[in-house]
């Protein structure tokens, strides 16, 4: 049975091993530092589809397909998904999802639907109500710019606090049994909504830095864990104006994350070469870096304890139009390989 | 500790209570057959907010604070908020409940949402995460207009088989120890994504039908029970056009709905006066019926054994407009206030 500890955070009994996972993305992120450690990559937006919307779709359904089909034969099959992404009426994963056969649970996090999926899917896992189940996300840059911004034939110019949506997905399957040396979900943060007043779309990663702060600073204070604890704390995609400020705003708390923290957002494009001013965003961004690279590289050894903290705006064109500010969010969740974290 | 039985439904063991409930809705729903059941109503479309959203953002606020206020000294507050609405990226729930300071999970179920986040809190508390936590969901008639079907001026004629959307909320707390005699969320199914290929946005209620046929289906044989063993089997707004389908759809398999059958959506408007041809819609409409009347009439002994599935239509205006079908979803709750039911 799961535990309240400290304020906020959940710390799991028979923490649910993550079985199987995949991350996608397309060609401008192939062209990136992380390119080759994608399973699968798209050569052009649309990936033989109809409309972007189509293609959006298929990269959750690759995702999931990818990482099913990497589960060890001893680990059953997801019973269950739970998805989201940012599509008007999530629509992506409706219709990605629509032929599965399998309970559905949608979800909105805005960027932070990867950490927010695994969340669900770990407490449902734990909780007994499925043996396995799938955590998805995605998102597309053309999808994202005519929603949320603007047409792109317009060819509108940047803003260098603007971040580049980026065209990915992930799946992670979590399993009750998922057989030892599998990374697994210890600790999972729900996020609290945090806004200071922020309006500037062009520049979420200051919308959402403080509500990574305050999820994190609650976390490691919920646990009585340091940054020191963890050998890595990722966020989502705060990018590099983002991940300054949460630096900032942590240091002032008395938390030091110089030698610990970085940032999907920063670590999927080429800063230089690739023209994406502030960095990565989307819900792809964390989950296609997250289930790939990053889960990949806890399988080498290379971490043994995570602190993965995605981050969402959750704003609409609506919102925006209405001169509303930018909530922030961020879900959080302790990955560990090795032995598990003493807290309190 | 839950348990999965049969397919898809989800035994909980130590079933949560639901300790509080209000139901809201607004003038015109408060001028039909179940107008004096709701806790509270509002008299303008925009109860004094400046615009329609943050009229629906006061909904959601107040269905919360009105529940939250009748909960027993001896029972928790809530620790945490689930959440949706039908606006694009969830903006409702977001900013109704940013300056709530509780973890915040984000879902999207359509008009299924009552249903889904009645399931996710009862998780959530069963898995022992949270003491407490709060279901809750709402829609407006105007922010729902504008935003799936034409601006409001335009005065477009309605089709026969088109729904009215709800404006109404509905906030549901369920506590691990509700005291006795509390309705108990004793089973909960997720519901699987159907899509027959209805393409009639004027048409929910046949785009639904099939999605709650399959959920009530599945439960039923996967608890081994049979209509008879419910007192109200209650769908969330499939309407006139959509109840009569369920019953038939379920008739050709086996299963007789005729006695125990109702919907919120033909129950809260006055079809012969009101105008609103097949009947309710939106989150609302289950949210606020659910809420007030039906589980007011659970403490008062009429009903002692529910089940809920609420039914949600996977679109949005993109969609539509891309010529995709519209995938449907049930999710449901057993919901008992007597002697647990015996399921195998």
């Amino acid at each position: 049975m799961a535990q309240r500890i400290g304020a906020h955070t959940v710390r799991l009994e028979r923490p649910p091993s993550v079985a199987a996972h995949a991350g996608l993305a397309g060609k401008k992120e192939r062209e990136g530092p992380l390119g080759a450690c994608f399973d699968k990559t798209f050569e052009d937006a649309r990936f033989g589809k109809k409309t972007w919307e189509q293609a959006e779709q298929t990269l959750l359904q690759n995702a999931l397909t990818l990482a099913a089909g990497k589960l060890p034969r001893t680990c059953p099959q997801p019973e269950a998904i739970f998805a989201g992404d940012l599509q008007n009426q999530c629509t992506a994963s409706s219709f990605a999802f629509k032929e599965s056969g399998l309970p559905f649970c949608g979800l909105y996090g805005a960027c932070s639907t990867m950490a927010l999926t695994l969340a669900m899917a770990a407490l449902s896992v734990e909780a007994g109500a499925f043996r396995a189940a799938a955590a998805v996300t995605g998102s597309h840059f053309c999808t994202a710019e005519r929603q949320f911004r603007k047409p792109l034939e317009y060819g509108g110019q940047r803003a260098p606090t603007a971040q580049w949506t980026v065209t990915g997905a992930g799946a992670a399957i979590l399993a009750a049994n998922g057989g030892p040396g599998n990374p697994r979900i210890t600790h999972l943060h729900f996020g609290t909504i945090t806004d200071l007043g922020v309006t500037d779309g062009a520049n979420m990663g200051a919308a959402m830095a403080p509500a990574a702060a305050r999820t994190i600073a609650d976390l490691l204070r919920d646990t009585d864990t340091t940054p020191r604890d963890y050998d890595l704390i990722l966020t989502g995609d705060l990018g590099f104006v983002g991940g300054a400020l949460l630096r900032e705003l942590l240091r002032r708390e008395g938390f030091d994350l110089t030698e610990t923290h970085n940032d999907c957002g920063m670590m999927i494009y080429d800063r230089e070469k690739q023209d994406v001013h502030a960095g990565g965003s989307g819900c792809g961004c964390s989950a296609s870096v997250l289930c790939s690279h990053i889960f990949d590289e806890m399988r080498r050894g290379r971490y043994r304890r995570i602190l993965f903290a995605a981050t969402g705006a959750l704003l609409s064109a609506t919102s925006a139009l209405q001169g509303a500010s930018i909530p922030g969010i961020a879900h959080a969740v302790v990955i560990e390989s090795g032995e598990r974290m003493t807290d309190r």
